[in-house]
């Protein structure tokens, strides 16, 4: 289904093992190729659960987002660092502009406060963080999966398979949409 | 220096190690009595760091704020989990209103923001919240302890010792001021 889509799935220490490990099988075996970019600050990330660890392909800051279809962000600790490195930031802002697919789960969406990419948009998140993406201009609703134009967030491992579900879908039926395009697609999902 | 003086520590599991047990050593030494406040979530809670294991003495919702001066927020991942409790952040928010001391390191101040407590204040903390605290109303700084009225955070534990001594100046002094007699008291530390 995804034969030919190249996917960045970003990665930093404390990942949520099932979230990263989950969606990277899903969109592997729907044919993308997928790579883990990391900051730079190791050469391989360990989930918090110490179940998974990954090897990061390149950095943030050798990616060339107009190469590439789509920004995942898995949760756990891992947003928490990523949001240090201006490199990740930069990544997700430029990938947004550029109408690609990003999605975030868990804490993933604090990645996407930083990048300040939410104002009027629709998300959710892990819970402790809805006051977080209120603040930032979003409106926040607890459902299993959301998309808003080419944005697309869930709260937690239990929603993994919608999350991913809804990340092929987008990638199938849009891919390369403009940022334009995606204008009013809503809870599509 | 602080005989009398009834401190709550919050604690839930993952705190800061160092943060937790740096703080409760440097009030007891100065002489107050300080109980740690769990969210009931469980009975112990453990240090990220495996090292300090703490005992609750009682939880959130059965603390009588009006019978205590300060309320000090530990970091770690501690603070994503106790601002899922209400009743922690209703402490919180009370014990502002009624002018006692609040004081948050490192990633302690997300419990703030959830308090809705952070309008116009000056903080500053771990500099990953630093979006999400302007983004509460906040402004932002860059200092190992600042304190503006009742409320005195800090960045990382290479900042407990000012922290520490921030909080047991204000105790000292300031002891019992209503939240008017601390308009005007910004960075004294």
């Amino acid at each position: 289904m995804l034969e030919g889509r190249r996917i960045v799935l970003l990665a930093e220490e404390g990942f949520e093992d099932s979230e990263l490990e989950g969606t990277l099988r899903a969109l592997k075996d729907a044919g993308a190729r997928v790579i883990i970019v990391g900051s730079g600050s190791q050469e391989s990330y360990t989930g918090r659960r110490d179940r998974v660890v990954i090897k990061a392909d390149t950095s943030a800051d050798r990616v060339r987002i107009e190469d590439f279809d789509a920004v995942i962000i898995p949760g756990g600790y891992a947003p928490d660092r990523m949001r240090m490195y201006q490199s990740m930031i930069d990544l997700v802002r430029k990938a947004n502009e550029l109408g690609k697919v990003v999605a975030a789960i868990c804490h993933g969406p604090q990645l996407l406060i930083s990048a300040e990419i939410l104002g009027g948009k629709r998300v959710t998140s892990w819970p402790s963080l809805a006051i977080d993406l209120k603040n930032a201009g979003a409106g926040w609703v607890d459902q299993p999966v959301v998309q808003d134009g080419n944005l697309i967030t869930s709260r937690k491992p239990a929603d993994i398979p919608r999350f991913n579900k809804a990340i092929i879908e987008a990638l199938r039926v849009h891919y390369r949409c403009s940022s334009e395009t995606w204008v009013g697609i809503k809870n599509i999902v």
